[in-house]
Order: C-alpha cells, then sequence, then structure tokens
C-alpha cells in the first residue's frame, strides 16, 4: 500500500481549521476506546460462561464416558455409523477398533483452537499402546500442527503398511480397493492443512456419540426401517436394540494366528 | 455408509444381558440431554452478553460515526491505507470515494452470519444515488448470497465500465494496470463465494477505522518513520496531524468537464 500511496498526492496541511480537526480526532479516539473497552467486557463476561458451563458439563461428560464403555463396541459402532468417518476405515481398521473403549476430546481453555484426542485400546494384538493420542494447535500465523503418539505396532502387525504378510479369504473377496489406514492418521506431519478427522470427532461425534450410535439407518438387518427423528432417544423405543453391533469378519478370535 | 454397513455382519443379539445393556444405554442418553440442557442455557446466556453489549456499545458506534463525518476525507484515507482494501481501489474509484461520509456495519441479530454495510455520499458527479447497500446473507446449506443497491450513474460516469471517453493526463501517466472499478462490488452475482471486501469492511476496518486513518505508515512526506505501535491513539503525539489526505489527481474540481 506504501508504494500505491506514494504515486499519490498527500496533503498534510488540511483545510479549514487543523485545530478543530485534531480535537475530532482525538474525540473519535476517545469513543474508538470506549467501544475497545465494552468489547474486552463482552469476550471476558463471555469466556466466563465457558468455564462456568465446562467445569458444569464435565460430571455429565465423565459419566457419559464411563457408561459407553459398559456398552459393548460402542466406539466402533459409532465411528462406523457416521458416514465421513466410516469413509475412511477400512476392514482391519474396524476390526482393531473393536478394543477401543474410550475416546476423549480435551480442549485446552487458554487457547480455543487447541485440543487432543484420547483413544483408550484394550489389550489387543495389534498395538502395545494403551492409549494413542493427537494433540492439535495453531500457532500465530493460523497454520495447524499437530503432535501424536508413536504406534508401537506388534510384529507384523502394522496397519499403515500396505503389503500385507497373508491376505484373508475376506479380502480377497473385497472388489473395492481399501482405504489408506485410519492409523495412519496418527502420523505427523509439518505443514498439514486443517485435521478432516479430527474436526470430524471434535465437532460431530464428540457433542453425541449416541446420535450415531444409535443412527436408524442402520437397522438393515432388522428390517423395520424407521426414519424417526434421529435425536429421539431411546426411551420406551423396543426397536431400538442398542447397540447394532459390528463384528469384524477377520481374524480377531485368533489375533496371532 | 448404508451400503458399506450392508456387507459387515450386524450381530443384532447383544452379548451377556441385552437388558442391562439397555438400560445403560438409557442412562447415557439422559446424561447426553443433560449435557445438551447445558449447552443450550449457555448459548443462551452468551447470546444475552451479546445483546447487552451490542446495546452498550450502540451510543458509541452512534458518536464515533458522527465524529467521522467531521472530519475530511475519513472515509477514503482509511480504505487507502488498508492494505488490501487500497489494492482493489482504481484511481478513478478513489476520486469517487472522497465523497464518501459515512459507513455503517449493520448485523442482523436474528441471525449471527447476515449483515449489511451501508456506504452514504454527498452530491457528487459520478451517480445519483444518496446511499449504496450490500446486504449479505447465508441460507441453510450455508451459500452466501447478496443484495446490493442498483447504482444510478450519472451520463458518462459509470465507473464500472472499462471504456473511458477521455483519459486525463495524470491516467496516461500510469503503467499500472487500473484494477476492475471497486463499484463492480455493487453488482450481486448468483454464486458467490465468501465476500472478500465485505468481510475486510465488517471484521478488520469496522472494529478500529481510526487505526488505518492514523496509520504511522503513511507518514511519508512527514518523514518521521515512527513505528510504534500502530494503536497507541492521537493523545498529546503532536506529530499525528491525524488526516492524511488523499487527494484526488484526477478531474474532481471540475467534475463534469
Amino acid at each position: 500500500s506504501k508504494a500505491k500511496v506514494g504515486k499519490m498526492e498527500l496533503d498534510s496541511k488540511p483545510h479549514a481549521s487543523e485545530k478543530v480537526q485534531q480535537e475530532i480526532i482525538e474525540l473519535a479516539d476517545e469513543v474508538q476506546n470506549e467501544i475497545d473497552r465494552l468489547n474486552e467486557k463482552a469476550a471476558e463476561e463471555i469466556l466466563k460462561i465457558e468455564q462456568k458451563y465446562n467445569n458444569l458439563r464435565k460430571p455429565f461428560f465423565e459419566k457419559r464416558s464411563e457408561l459407553m464403555t459398559k456398552i459393548p463396541k460402542f466406539w466402533v459402532t459409532t465411528f462406523v455409523c457416521h458416514p465421513q468417518v466410516s469413509s475412511l476405515l477400512g476392514k482391519r481398521d474396524i476390526d482393531a477398533l473393536h478394543y477401543l473403549t474410550r475416546v476423549e476430546v480435551t480442549e485446552f481453555e487458554d487457547n480455543k483452537s487447541a485440543y487432543r484426542i484420547d483413544f483408550y485400546f484394550d489389550k489387543n494384538p495389534y498395538f502395545k499402546n494403551e492409549v494413542l493420542s493427537k494433540e492439535f494447535h495453531l500457532d500465530e500465523n493460523g497454520d495447524e500442527s499437530t503432535k501424536s503418539t508413536e504406534i508401537k505396532w506388534k510384529f507384523g502387525r502394522d496397519l499403515t503398511k500396505r503389503s500385507i504378510p497373508k491376505l484373508s479369504k475376506a479380502s480377497k473377496k473385497r472388489k473395492r480397493p481399501e482405504p489408506e489406514s485410519f492409523f495412519t492418521w496418527f502420523t505427523d506431519h509439518p505443514d498439514a492443512g486443517p485435521d478432516e478427522l479430527g474436526e470430524l470427532i471434535k465437532e460431530d461425534i464428540w457433542p453425541n456419540p449416541l446420535h450415531y450410535f444409535l443412527a436408524p439407518e442402520l437397522d438393515d438387518d432388522e428390517g423395520d426401517g424407521d426414519d424417526e427423528d434421529k435425536n429421539k432417544g431411546v426411551e420406551g423405543d423396543d426397536e431400538r436394540k442398542g447397540g447394532k453391533v459390528v463384528e469384524g469378519e477377520d481374524d480377531k478370535k485368533n489375533p496371532d494366528g
């Protein structure tokens, strides 16, 4: 802009009375300061409300997580029932996600755009970690960066490697190419853009995971085909068995065979 | 996701006790309802605070607008001093913007993403309108639409038409091609994306127009070259004349010649 303005004539001798004009600018500046003060106070009050409700919500989130660990295959069913997340899951990913017992999203209070997702797993045939985490940060330039747990794969079990030692019968039958493994998501890239899966889990699933777990569009083999409101809940609804359980076709029962 | 899940085996006979599982899901649903209620209450409280501060700010915004109308060439200087907006202005646009006396941004309270910008003009040689407005709306699908004032150009004065009847000396000297006229912005396009200029005015200029009006980087001809905080304000700062006034090189004084 400097270069452009340099080409124009700048008149530094204001018309009329320079003193009067200067006084008006100072008045406008004072009014602007009042507006700035009100903006700050509004932001403070809003932050307080957010913190108050974060605290009020916390025990309910904890209770919810606890209850969900008691529902068999809760998280794998929820992920498979989410249209976009589902499309990111390969068949072997789904098998591994049967061991996912708990998902937690934590937003960092000091920085609105930073958050972490923790995935807690039962002992499983794929990796040794009990928790896989991915942390998201925004720097001052608006660039995203991530920090993920390194997955300690068990021998021959690395799902992010395409070269599968032995194809199962089921895999051979599948025509559709497998998507890149869900677990490649735990690989940090230096200049990653906005994280699609992170946003889906944080914005879409975490506010109401039951909404996907109970999604009626999955009641295929029950054949009731109801399309009532998905948010209705479960009270007094006999047709909702809750837990349209997804059974892996893979070698889960005999994982090391 | 239906198609995909259809390929998997869905086990509708939950393990352990189906009744117990159903009870757990109902409990989780109740907890979810508590979370939803808290979210709603938080949103209501935040909206109330926003409304409260909108009302508190209103008289100051009005006072500020009033004062700015008394500062010669306030808005044209502010626009020219804004790096991105400046790059959208042709020389003849800048001349026309000398007649801009007042800019108002109005956010519609019932719909956060809808807003209107009003530009008030003095009697001028270019168009007959006293106010040019542009309104921005977001529909449910997230698509933007706009509604703008039709500019009633005076004869031969349509700045959006490239064929200029008579080039001024100054124009002939300029090597850089003129950008498309600023005033083409008042033409509505059916599927416009996010409006860059609208966002710049609403998010960047409107919160503090004085910040750009007083921008020290323009003090070229005063030669003081200070790079102190731009937000500092004007109190007791003798070097800030306020109103680094932009003089059009065009035929403003004799507009119909």
